[in-house]
């Protein structure tokens, strides 16, 4: 496991759950026109479903706390699959719930740059 | 979402929990030389680091139940990133535990006949 594939999954991770939390039109930019959502069961295809799924979500504020963030390497050089768990409150409830979400990475050059986009992104509430 | 991706998932899903809870070592034709196992948080690569680690689990039985298993294609062609949530028993344990796993499946043609082998597995227990 190389130290890199650590460092880009946890600075896209704490990066797309900030962002999401602020705001989650400013995903757009992490999700490209063969990208897919699932968000509990219902998919998505597409950076414009994709946002508009996650701006209709029920609630007016949210807030994410990743318990565990795994990466691997995918298939190809760079791209990156990770699993994460953790909990999220919404609103007022005082009550977190669980959540696991995948997330499938893929490394593209911008202006000289290697930055990575959404491919897959699974989303499951998890009830114990 | 091609209902061919959907039963494939399904399907493969089925057969892995059947086959680890009734002999891990049999998984082994599941996996490859680039295979990875991420088992909460700790990584095995190859087939025989992979069954060697499923093998040494401290428990004596395991019944895996599936909650939700969501499929999306994934960067090649037929490639398929599944996320799976569910419950385990393991031994004389009453109390279920929480997991998500998320595979990476890729497919190879075997004697004509097309077949997945795990690329990316990676498994977490879920606490509430």
């Amino acid at each position: 496991m190389s130290t890199n594939l650590e460092q880009v999954a946890a600075m896209f991770v704490q990066y797309y759950y900030n962002q999401f939390d602020a705001d989650p039109a400013g995903l757009a930019t992490l999700y490209r026109e063969g990208s897919m959502l699932t968000f509990e069961s219902s998919s998505f295809k597409g950076t414009q479903s994709v946002i508009e799924k996650l701006q209709s979500l029920p609630f007016q504020q949210i807030k994410h706390q990743v318990a565990t963030m795994d990466p691997q390497p995918g298939v190809a050089p760079d791209h990156i699959l990770v699993l994460v768990t953790g909990q999220l409150l919404v609103d007022e409830e005082q009550r977190p719930m669980s959540y696991a979400q995948s997330f499938y990475l893929v490394p593209e050059n911008v202006n000289g740059q290697t930055q990575y986009y959404v491919h897959n992104d699974v989303f499951k509430l998890v009830y114990g």
